[in-house]
Protein backbone atom coordinates (compact mmCIF):
# COMPACT_ATOMS: atom_id res chain seq x y z
CA UNK A 1 0.00 0.00 0.00
CA UNK A 2 2.34 3.02 -1.73
CA UNK A 3 -0.65 5.02 -2.60
CA UNK A 4 -2.58 6.66 0.06
CA UNK A 5 -5.67 9.08 0.03
CA UNK A 6 -7.05 11.24 3.33
CA UNK A 7 -10.39 12.74 2.76
CA UNK A 8 -11.30 15.24 5.33
CA UNK A 9 -13.80 17.27 5.37
CA UNK A 10 -13.00 20.13 7.07
CA UNK A 11 -9.79 22.54 6.56
CA UNK A 12 -9.46 22.59 10.34
CA UNK A 13 -9.08 18.97 10.82
CA UNK A 14 -7.04 19.04 7.83
CA UNK A 15 -4.77 21.86 8.57
CA UNK A 16 -2.45 20.01 11.08
CA UNK A 17 -2.17 17.29 8.77
CA UNK A 18 -0.96 19.42 5.60
CA UNK A 19 1.41 21.60 7.92
CA UNK A 20 3.23 18.31 9.23
CA UNK A 21 3.60 16.57 5.92
CA UNK A 22 4.49 19.21 4.43
CA UNK A 23 1.84 18.76 1.66
CA UNK A 24 1.17 21.41 -1.14
CA UNK A 25 -2.38 22.13 -2.96
CA UNK A 26 -2.45 20.68 -6.59
CA UNK A 27 -4.76 21.49 -9.66
CA UNK A 28 -5.76 17.87 -10.92
CA UNK A 29 -8.86 18.36 -9.38
CA UNK A 30 -12.19 19.38 -11.55
CA UNK A 31 -12.22 23.34 -11.28
CA UNK A 32 -15.75 23.39 -10.51
CA UNK A 33 -16.11 21.72 -7.84
CA UNK A 34 -15.47 22.54 -4.21
CA UNK A 35 -13.32 20.26 -3.00
CA UNK A 36 -9.14 20.49 -3.21
CA UNK A 37 -6.53 18.07 -2.82
CA UNK A 38 -3.02 18.89 -1.68
CA UNK A 39 0.26 16.36 -2.33
CA UNK A 40 3.39 15.23 -1.06
CA UNK A 41 5.86 12.53 0.22
CA UNK A 42 6.39 11.06 3.52
CA UNK A 43 8.90 7.98 3.95
CA UNK A 44 7.97 6.05 0.86
CA UNK A 45 4.33 6.61 0.83
CA UNK A 46 2.80 9.00 -2.03
CA UNK A 47 0.22 11.05 0.04
CA UNK A 48 -3.03 13.24 -1.26
CA UNK A 49 -5.27 14.87 1.72
CA UNK A 50 -8.65 15.78 0.20
CA UNK A 51 -11.15 18.61 1.37
CA UNK A 52 -14.76 18.52 0.80
CA UNK A 53 -13.59 22.45 0.37
CA UNK A 54 -15.94 25.25 1.19
CA UNK A 55 -19.33 26.52 -0.20
CA UNK A 56 -19.11 29.85 -2.00
CA UNK A 57 -22.90 31.32 -1.19
CA UNK A 58 -22.48 30.55 2.81
CA UNK A 59 -18.76 30.88 3.34
CA UNK A 60 -18.69 27.71 5.15
CA UNK A 61 -16.75 24.09 5.35
CA UNK A 62 -18.79 21.61 3.10
CA UNK A 63 -19.78 19.49 6.00
CA UNK A 64 -21.82 16.57 5.20
CA UNK A 65 -22.65 13.13 2.69
CA UNK A 66 -23.18 14.55 -0.36
CA UNK A 67 -19.87 16.47 -0.21
CA UNK A 68 -18.09 14.04 0.71
CA UNK A 69 -19.59 11.73 -1.81
CA UNK A 70 -18.65 13.86 -4.25
CA UNK A 71 -14.44 14.23 -2.87
CA UNK A 72 -14.70 10.94 -2.19
CA UNK A 73 -15.48 9.72 -5.97
CA UNK A 74 -13.25 12.45 -7.39
CA UNK A 75 -10.38 10.96 -5.23
CA UNK A 76 -11.00 7.52 -6.17
CA UNK A 77 -11.22 8.38 -9.73
CA UNK A 78 -8.23 10.32 -10.06
CA UNK A 79 -5.68 9.35 -7.36
CA UNK A 80 -6.66 5.21 -7.69
CA UNK A 81 -5.62 5.17 -4.06
CA UNK A 82 -4.44 1.68 -2.37
CA UNK A 83 -6.19 2.89 1.20
CA UNK A 84 -8.13 5.49 1.92
CA UNK A 85 -8.01 7.52 5.32
CA UNK A 86 -10.96 9.50 6.10
CA UNK A 87 -9.86 11.65 9.18
CA UNK A 88 -12.21 13.90 11.00
CA UNK A 89 -13.30 14.73 14.27
CA UNK A 90 -16.88 13.17 15.89
CA UNK A 91 -18.68 13.21 18.95
CA UNK A 92 -19.58 10.64 21.43
CA UNK A 93 -20.93 9.40 24.63
CA UNK A 94 -18.71 9.97 27.98
CA UNK A 95 -21.13 7.40 29.26
CA UNK A 96 -19.64 5.10 26.98
CA UNK A 97 -16.50 5.94 27.86
CA UNK A 98 -15.12 8.22 25.34
CA UNK A 99 -13.10 11.46 26.38
CA UNK A 100 -12.93 14.99 24.66
CA UNK A 101 -9.32 14.16 22.37
CA UNK A 102 -9.53 11.04 22.49
CA UNK A 103 -9.09 9.10 19.02
CA UNK A 104 -10.75 6.16 18.20
CA UNK A 105 -10.50 3.74 14.18
CA UNK A 106 -13.94 2.71 13.17
CA UNK A 107 -14.36 -0.93 13.09
CA UNK A 108 -17.71 -0.95 11.45
CA UNK A 109 -19.42 2.19 9.79
CA UNK A 110 -22.78 2.65 9.19
CA UNK A 111 -25.26 5.72 8.57
CA UNK A 112 -27.92 6.47 11.12
CA UNK A 113 -30.00 9.04 9.47
CA UNK A 114 -31.13 6.70 6.46
CA UNK A 115 -34.11 5.03 7.64
CA UNK A 116 -36.11 3.14 4.69
CA UNK A 117 -38.48 1.06 6.47
CA UNK A 118 -40.06 -0.92 2.91
CA UNK A 119 -38.44 -4.54 3.97
CA UNK A 120 -35.08 -5.58 5.78
CA UNK A 121 -33.12 -5.01 2.01
CA UNK A 122 -33.85 -1.74 2.28
CA UNK A 123 -33.34 -1.18 5.96
CA UNK A 124 -29.98 -2.76 5.37
CA UNK A 125 -29.39 -1.02 2.25
CA UNK A 126 -30.07 2.47 4.63
CA UNK A 127 -27.79 1.15 7.55
CA UNK A 128 -25.05 0.49 5.41
CA UNK A 129 -22.65 -1.25 7.47
CA UNK A 130 -19.49 -1.09 6.29
CA UNK A 131 -17.11 -4.10 7.50
CA UNK A 132 -13.08 -2.23 7.94
CA UNK A 133 -11.24 -5.67 8.60
CA UNK A 134 -7.68 -3.73 7.87
CA UNK A 135 -9.14 -0.74 10.04
CA UNK A 136 -8.89 -2.97 13.26
CA UNK A 137 -5.78 -5.00 12.55
CA UNK A 138 -3.83 -1.71 12.30
CA UNK A 139 -5.69 -0.39 15.20
CA UNK A 140 -4.81 -3.56 17.28
CA UNK A 141 -1.18 -2.74 16.14
CA UNK A 142 -1.79 0.78 17.06
CA UNK A 143 -2.82 -0.04 20.15
CA UNK A 144 -6.20 2.62 19.63
CA UNK A 145 -9.66 1.60 20.53
CA UNK A 146 -11.99 0.89 18.06
CA UNK A 147 -15.69 2.15 17.46
CA UNK A 148 -18.76 1.90 15.89
CA UNK A 149 -18.47 5.12 13.50
CA UNK A 150 -21.84 6.39 12.65
CA UNK A 151 -22.90 9.07 9.79
CA UNK A 152 -25.41 11.54 9.73
CA UNK A 153 -26.23 14.88 8.46
CA UNK A 154 -27.42 16.63 11.45
CA UNK A 155 -24.58 18.10 14.17
CA UNK A 156 -27.45 17.70 16.77
CA UNK A 157 -28.97 14.65 18.10
CA UNK A 158 -32.86 14.20 17.64
CA UNK A 159 -34.52 12.00 20.15
CA UNK A 160 -35.28 9.32 17.12
CA UNK A 161 -31.54 9.51 16.12
CA UNK A 162 -30.31 8.80 19.80
CA UNK A 163 -32.45 6.02 19.76
CA UNK A 164 -30.56 4.65 16.77
CA UNK A 165 -26.89 5.35 17.86
CA UNK A 166 -28.11 4.24 21.70
CA UNK A 167 -28.02 0.61 20.07
CA UNK A 168 -24.00 0.77 19.16
CA UNK A 169 -21.64 -0.21 21.63
CA UNK A 170 -18.81 2.52 21.74
CA UNK A 171 -20.03 5.74 18.63
CA UNK A 172 -18.27 8.23 17.02
CA UNK A 173 -21.20 10.36 15.59
CA UNK A 174 -20.07 12.28 12.47
CA UNK A 175 -20.96 13.64 9.39
CA UNK A 176 -18.82 11.97 6.27
CA UNK A 177 -17.18 8.56 6.76
CA UNK A 178 -20.33 6.18 5.89
CA UNK A 179 -20.39 8.11 2.46
CA UNK A 180 -17.11 7.63 1.74
CA UNK A 181 -17.29 3.58 2.78
CA UNK A 182 -20.09 3.78 -0.13
CA UNK A 183 -17.90 5.48 -3.01
CA UNK A 184 -15.04 3.44 -1.69
CA UNK A 185 -16.84 0.02 -1.97
CA UNK A 186 -17.33 0.45 -5.81
CA UNK A 187 -13.50 0.67 -5.67
CA UNK A 188 -13.07 -2.16 -3.66
CA UNK A 189 -10.40 0.10 -1.62
CA UNK A 190 -10.24 -0.69 1.92
CA UNK A 191 -10.77 2.44 4.08
CA UNK A 192 -9.76 3.64 7.38
CA UNK A 193 -12.04 5.68 9.58
CA UNK A 194 -9.82 7.83 12.19
CA UNK A 195 -12.06 9.66 14.35
CA UNK A 196 -10.83 11.92 17.31
CA UNK A 197 -13.51 13.32 19.65
CA UNK A 198 -14.75 17.41 20.22
CA UNK A 199 -17.61 16.82 21.77
CA UNK A 200 -20.07 14.30 24.42
CA UNK A 201 -22.90 14.30 23.19
CA UNK A 202 -24.68 13.53 26.80
CA UNK A 203 -22.56 16.53 28.28
CA UNK A 204 -24.11 19.60 29.90
CA UNK A 205 -22.44 21.45 26.96
CA UNK A 206 -24.29 21.65 23.26
CA UNK A 207 -22.53 20.17 20.77
CA UNK A 208 -22.16 23.41 18.77
CA UNK A 209 -20.07 24.90 21.70
CA UNK A 210 -18.10 21.93 22.50
CA UNK A 211 -17.54 21.67 19.18
CA UNK A 212 -15.71 24.86 18.54
CA UNK A 213 -13.74 24.99 21.63
CA UNK A 214 -12.19 21.63 21.43
CA UNK A 215 -11.74 21.83 17.81
CA UNK A 216 -8.50 22.56 17.66
CA UNK A 217 -7.25 19.89 20.36
CA UNK A 218 -9.13 17.08 18.71
CA UNK A 219 -7.78 18.01 15.46
CA UNK A 220 -4.02 18.00 17.12
CA UNK A 221 -4.70 14.51 18.64
CA UNK A 222 -5.73 13.39 15.13
CA UNK A 223 -2.55 14.69 13.58
CA UNK A 224 -0.60 12.88 16.14
CA UNK A 225 -2.72 9.23 15.48
CA UNK A 226 -2.40 9.73 11.53
CA UNK A 227 1.12 10.32 11.61
CA UNK A 228 1.26 6.85 13.51
CA UNK A 229 -0.49 5.17 10.91
CA UNK A 230 1.27 6.40 8.82
CA UNK A 231 4.73 5.66 9.76
CA UNK A 232 2.64 1.89 10.09
CA UNK A 233 1.86 2.04 6.65
CA UNK A 234 5.42 2.95 5.41
CA UNK A 235 7.31 0.26 7.47
CA UNK A 236 4.66 -2.49 5.93
CA UNK A 237 5.61 -0.76 2.56
CA UNK A 238 9.13 -1.03 3.52
CA UNK A 239 8.87 -4.75 4.40
CA UNK A 240 6.66 -5.66 1.18
CA UNK A 241 9.51 -3.90 -1.13
CA UNK A 242 11.74 -6.28 -0.13
CA UNK B 1 -31.86 24.65 -24.36
CA UNK B 2 -31.35 21.31 -26.46
CA UNK B 3 -29.36 18.90 -24.25
CA UNK B 4 -31.67 17.93 -21.70
CA UNK B 5 -30.48 15.27 -18.76
CA UNK B 6 -32.98 13.85 -16.44
CA UNK B 7 -32.19 12.43 -13.38
CA UNK B 8 -34.65 9.55 -11.80
CA UNK B 9 -33.46 7.37 -8.80
CA UNK B 10 -35.28 4.33 -9.04
CA UNK B 11 -36.18 2.20 -12.07
CA UNK B 12 -39.31 2.06 -11.34
CA UNK B 13 -40.06 5.33 -11.57
CA UNK B 14 -37.65 5.81 -15.16
CA UNK B 15 -39.33 2.57 -16.34
CA UNK B 16 -42.43 4.77 -18.45
CA UNK B 17 -40.65 7.61 -19.13
CA UNK B 18 -37.77 4.86 -20.79
CA UNK B 19 -40.46 3.40 -22.76
CA UNK B 20 -42.29 6.11 -23.87
CA UNK B 21 -38.91 7.89 -25.55
CA UNK B 22 -37.75 4.95 -26.44
CA UNK B 23 -34.15 5.20 -25.05
CA UNK B 24 -32.04 2.80 -25.08
CA UNK B 25 -28.90 2.18 -22.37
CA UNK B 26 -25.78 4.18 -22.88
CA UNK B 27 -21.74 2.47 -22.02
CA UNK B 28 -20.33 6.42 -21.19
CA UNK B 29 -20.86 5.96 -17.63
CA UNK B 30 -18.39 4.95 -15.07
CA UNK B 31 -18.64 0.64 -14.93
CA UNK B 32 -17.88 1.25 -11.41
CA UNK B 33 -19.96 3.23 -10.90
CA UNK B 34 -24.16 1.95 -9.96
CA UNK B 35 -25.73 4.39 -11.82
CA UNK B 36 -27.13 3.77 -15.41
CA UNK B 37 -27.72 6.52 -18.44
CA UNK B 38 -30.31 5.80 -21.00
CA UNK B 39 -30.06 8.58 -24.23
CA UNK B 40 -32.09 9.28 -27.34
CA UNK B 41 -33.98 11.98 -29.15
CA UNK B 42 -37.34 13.58 -28.51
CA UNK B 43 -38.55 16.00 -31.26
CA UNK B 44 -35.15 18.56 -31.51
CA UNK B 45 -34.09 17.26 -28.57
CA UNK B 46 -31.05 15.53 -27.34
CA UNK B 47 -32.37 13.27 -24.02
CA UNK B 48 -30.29 11.47 -21.21
CA UNK B 49 -32.44 9.73 -18.19
CA UNK B 50 -29.58 8.46 -15.31
CA UNK B 51 -31.06 6.47 -12.38
CA UNK B 52 -29.34 6.15 -9.93
CA UNK B 53 -28.96 2.05 -10.63
CA UNK B 54 -29.66 -1.11 -7.79
CA UNK B 55 -27.43 -1.87 -4.90
CA UNK B 56 -25.00 -4.98 -5.26
CA UNK B 57 -25.08 -5.99 -1.93
CA UNK B 58 -29.22 -5.75 -0.81
CA UNK B 59 -30.33 -6.07 -4.39
CA UNK B 60 -32.38 -2.44 -3.88
CA UNK B 61 -32.47 0.49 -5.49
CA UNK B 62 -30.15 3.55 -4.83
CA UNK B 63 -32.36 5.64 -3.04
CA UNK B 64 -31.02 9.09 -1.42
CA UNK B 65 -28.51 11.69 -0.94
CA UNK B 66 -25.44 9.99 -1.57
CA UNK B 67 -26.23 7.76 -4.67
CA UNK B 68 -27.96 11.02 -6.40
CA UNK B 69 -25.36 13.40 -5.81
CA UNK B 70 -22.74 10.43 -7.30
CA UNK B 71 -25.11 10.23 -10.55
CA UNK B 72 -25.92 14.14 -10.41
CA UNK B 73 -22.23 14.44 -11.05
CA UNK B 74 -21.69 11.87 -13.59
CA UNK B 75 -24.50 13.73 -15.50
CA UNK B 76 -22.76 16.69 -15.48
CA UNK B 77 -20.04 16.01 -16.06
CA UNK B 78 -20.42 13.30 -18.98
CA UNK B 79 -23.18 15.09 -20.63
CA UNK B 80 -22.89 18.80 -19.94
CA UNK B 81 -26.96 19.25 -20.16
CA UNK B 82 -28.69 22.72 -20.62
CA UNK B 83 -31.28 21.88 -18.28
CA UNK B 84 -31.70 18.84 -15.61
CA UNK B 85 -34.85 17.58 -14.44
CA UNK B 86 -35.25 15.00 -11.37
CA UNK B 87 -38.67 13.69 -12.14
CA UNK B 88 -39.56 11.38 -9.12
CA UNK B 89 -42.11 10.36 -6.63
CA UNK B 90 -42.59 11.85 -2.80
CA UNK B 91 -44.73 12.39 0.32
CA UNK B 92 -47.54 14.95 0.63
CA UNK B 93 -49.36 16.50 3.31
CA UNK B 94 -53.14 15.73 2.63
CA UNK B 95 -54.26 18.79 5.12
CA UNK B 96 -52.22 20.85 2.72
CA UNK B 97 -54.11 19.95 -0.26
CA UNK B 98 -52.08 16.80 -2.19
CA UNK B 99 -53.60 14.56 -3.33
CA UNK B 100 -52.40 10.49 -4.36
CA UNK B 101 -50.85 11.11 -8.06
CA UNK B 102 -50.86 14.72 -8.07
CA UNK B 103 -47.75 16.35 -9.90
CA UNK B 104 -45.62 19.23 -8.97
CA UNK B 105 -43.00 21.57 -9.80
CA UNK B 106 -40.52 23.06 -6.81
CA UNK B 107 -40.33 26.61 -7.06
CA UNK B 108 -37.44 25.89 -3.91
CA UNK B 109 -35.80 22.70 -3.26
CA UNK B 110 -34.46 22.49 0.52
CA UNK B 111 -32.96 19.63 2.43
CA UNK B 112 -34.91 18.88 5.98
CA UNK B 113 -32.32 16.62 7.22
CA UNK B 114 -29.02 18.47 8.19
CA UNK B 115 -29.67 20.55 11.23
CA UNK B 116 -26.46 22.11 11.77
CA UNK B 117 -26.38 24.94 14.59
CA UNK B 118 -23.40 26.30 14.60
CA UNK B 119 -24.61 29.78 13.93
CA UNK B 120 -26.31 31.23 10.36
CA UNK B 121 -24.30 30.31 8.32
CA UNK B 122 -23.85 26.81 8.84
CA UNK B 123 -27.44 26.67 9.25
CA UNK B 124 -28.40 28.37 5.97
CA UNK B 125 -25.97 25.76 4.26
CA UNK B 126 -27.38 22.72 5.70
CA UNK B 127 -30.89 23.74 4.79
CA UNK B 128 -29.64 24.48 1.38
CA UNK B 129 -32.85 26.20 -0.13
CA UNK B 130 -31.80 25.95 -3.92
CA UNK B 131 -34.61 29.04 -5.81
CA UNK B 132 -35.96 27.42 -9.22
CA UNK B 133 -37.19 30.50 -10.97
CA UNK B 134 -37.16 28.86 -14.42
CA UNK B 135 -38.97 26.04 -12.99
CA UNK B 136 -41.48 28.56 -11.58
CA UNK B 137 -41.89 30.18 -14.87
CA UNK B 138 -42.36 26.36 -16.73
CA UNK B 139 -44.52 25.57 -14.23
CA UNK B 140 -46.93 28.73 -15.29
CA UNK B 141 -46.86 27.55 -18.56
CA UNK B 142 -48.26 24.21 -17.92
CA UNK B 143 -50.60 24.61 -15.44
CA UNK B 144 -48.93 22.62 -12.79
CA UNK B 145 -49.00 23.75 -8.93
CA UNK B 146 -45.63 24.72 -7.53
CA UNK B 147 -43.98 23.26 -3.97
CA UNK B 148 -41.43 22.86 -1.92
CA UNK B 149 -39.31 19.98 -2.87
CA UNK B 150 -38.03 18.64 1.18
CA UNK B 151 -35.11 16.55 0.53
CA UNK B 152 -33.92 14.02 3.07
CA UNK B 153 -32.63 10.48 3.45
CA UNK B 154 -35.68 8.71 5.79
CA UNK B 155 -38.97 7.26 3.78
CA UNK B 156 -40.41 7.66 7.51
CA UNK B 157 -40.82 11.34 9.39
CA UNK B 158 -39.62 11.58 12.77
CA UNK B 159 -41.23 14.09 14.85
CA UNK B 160 -38.29 16.27 14.24
CA UNK B 161 -38.15 16.01 10.39
CA UNK B 162 -42.21 16.70 10.59
CA UNK B 163 -41.71 19.94 13.06
CA UNK B 164 -39.24 21.22 10.12
CA UNK B 165 -41.52 20.17 7.07
CA UNK B 166 -44.36 21.67 8.85
CA UNK B 167 -42.58 25.28 8.35
CA UNK B 168 -43.42 25.11 4.75
CA UNK B 169 -45.90 25.42 2.46
CA UNK B 170 -46.93 22.82 0.33
CA UNK B 171 -44.37 20.46 0.86
CA UNK B 172 -43.31 17.25 -2.08
CA UNK B 173 -41.17 15.36 1.00
CA UNK B 174 -38.74 12.93 -1.33
CA UNK B 175 -34.79 11.98 -0.75
CA UNK B 176 -32.66 13.04 -3.92
CA UNK B 177 -33.70 17.08 -5.24
CA UNK B 178 -31.21 19.22 -3.07
CA UNK B 179 -28.58 17.21 -3.63
CA UNK B 180 -29.06 16.82 -7.24
CA UNK B 181 -29.70 20.65 -7.34
CA UNK B 182 -26.42 21.65 -4.81
CA UNK B 183 -24.09 19.61 -7.50
CA UNK B 184 -25.90 21.48 -10.77
CA UNK B 185 -25.27 24.46 -8.60
CA UNK B 186 -21.14 24.10 -9.14
CA UNK B 187 -22.34 23.89 -13.25
CA UNK B 188 -24.58 27.03 -13.12
CA UNK B 189 -27.28 24.31 -14.57
CA UNK B 190 -30.99 25.26 -13.86
CA UNK B 191 -32.97 22.54 -12.63
CA UNK B 192 -36.42 21.31 -12.81
CA UNK B 193 -38.06 19.63 -9.87
CA UNK B 194 -41.34 17.16 -10.59
CA UNK B 195 -42.67 15.46 -8.44
CA UNK B 196 -45.54 13.16 -8.45
CA UNK B 197 -47.30 12.43 -4.62
CA UNK B 198 -47.15 8.73 -4.17
CA UNK B 199 -48.19 8.73 -0.32
CA UNK B 200 -49.94 11.14 2.25
CA UNK B 201 -47.62 11.52 5.43
CA UNK B 202 -50.73 12.65 7.90
CA UNK B 203 -53.02 9.76 6.78
CA UNK B 204 -53.75 6.46 8.44
CA UNK B 205 -51.94 4.29 5.99
CA UNK B 206 -48.11 3.77 6.71
CA UNK B 207 -45.69 5.83 3.97
CA UNK B 208 -43.93 2.30 3.14
CA UNK B 209 -47.59 0.94 2.85
CA UNK B 210 -48.99 3.60 0.63
CA UNK B 211 -45.45 4.30 -1.29
CA UNK B 212 -45.58 0.56 -2.67
CA UNK B 213 -49.09 0.49 -3.52
CA UNK B 214 -48.98 3.56 -5.25
CA UNK B 215 -45.84 3.74 -7.54
CA UNK B 216 -46.77 2.32 -10.61
CA UNK B 217 -49.38 5.13 -10.78
CA UNK B 218 -47.52 8.08 -9.47
CA UNK B 219 -44.65 6.98 -11.97
CA UNK B 220 -47.41 6.84 -15.02
CA UNK B 221 -48.76 10.21 -13.62
CA UNK B 222 -45.48 11.28 -13.42
CA UNK B 223 -44.33 10.43 -17.27
CA UNK B 224 -47.48 12.18 -18.74
CA UNK B 225 -46.61 15.46 -16.99
CA UNK B 226 -42.52 15.28 -18.00
CA UNK B 227 -43.71 14.60 -21.76
CA UNK B 228 -45.91 17.86 -21.82
CA UNK B 229 -42.63 19.35 -20.16
CA UNK B 230 -40.43 17.59 -22.75
CA UNK B 231 -43.07 19.30 -25.32
CA UNK B 232 -42.85 23.22 -23.95
CA UNK B 233 -39.02 22.72 -24.29
CA UNK B 234 -39.03 21.34 -27.80
CA UNK B 235 -41.59 23.85 -28.49
CA UNK B 236 -39.25 27.01 -27.04
CA UNK B 237 -35.99 25.33 -29.06
CA UNK B 238 -37.79 25.32 -32.59
CA UNK B 239 -38.76 28.83 -31.44
CA UNK B 240 -34.92 29.88 -30.65
CA UNK B 241 -33.34 28.08 -33.47
CA UNK B 242 -36.05 30.36 -35.70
Amino acid sequence: MKRITMIVAMKQEAAPLIEKLGLTETNDINPLLPCKNFAGEYKNLSINLVTNGSDSVHGVENVGTQPATLAAYEALRLLSPDLVINAGTCGGFSDKGCKIGDVYIGERIRFFDRRIPMGEHYEAYGDGNFQCQLAVDLARKLGLPTSIVCTGNSLDMSPTDEAILRQESVVNKEMEAAAIAWVASHYQTPLVAVKSVTDLMDSEHGTAEEFASNLALASGNLQKEVLKLLDLLAQKQATSDV
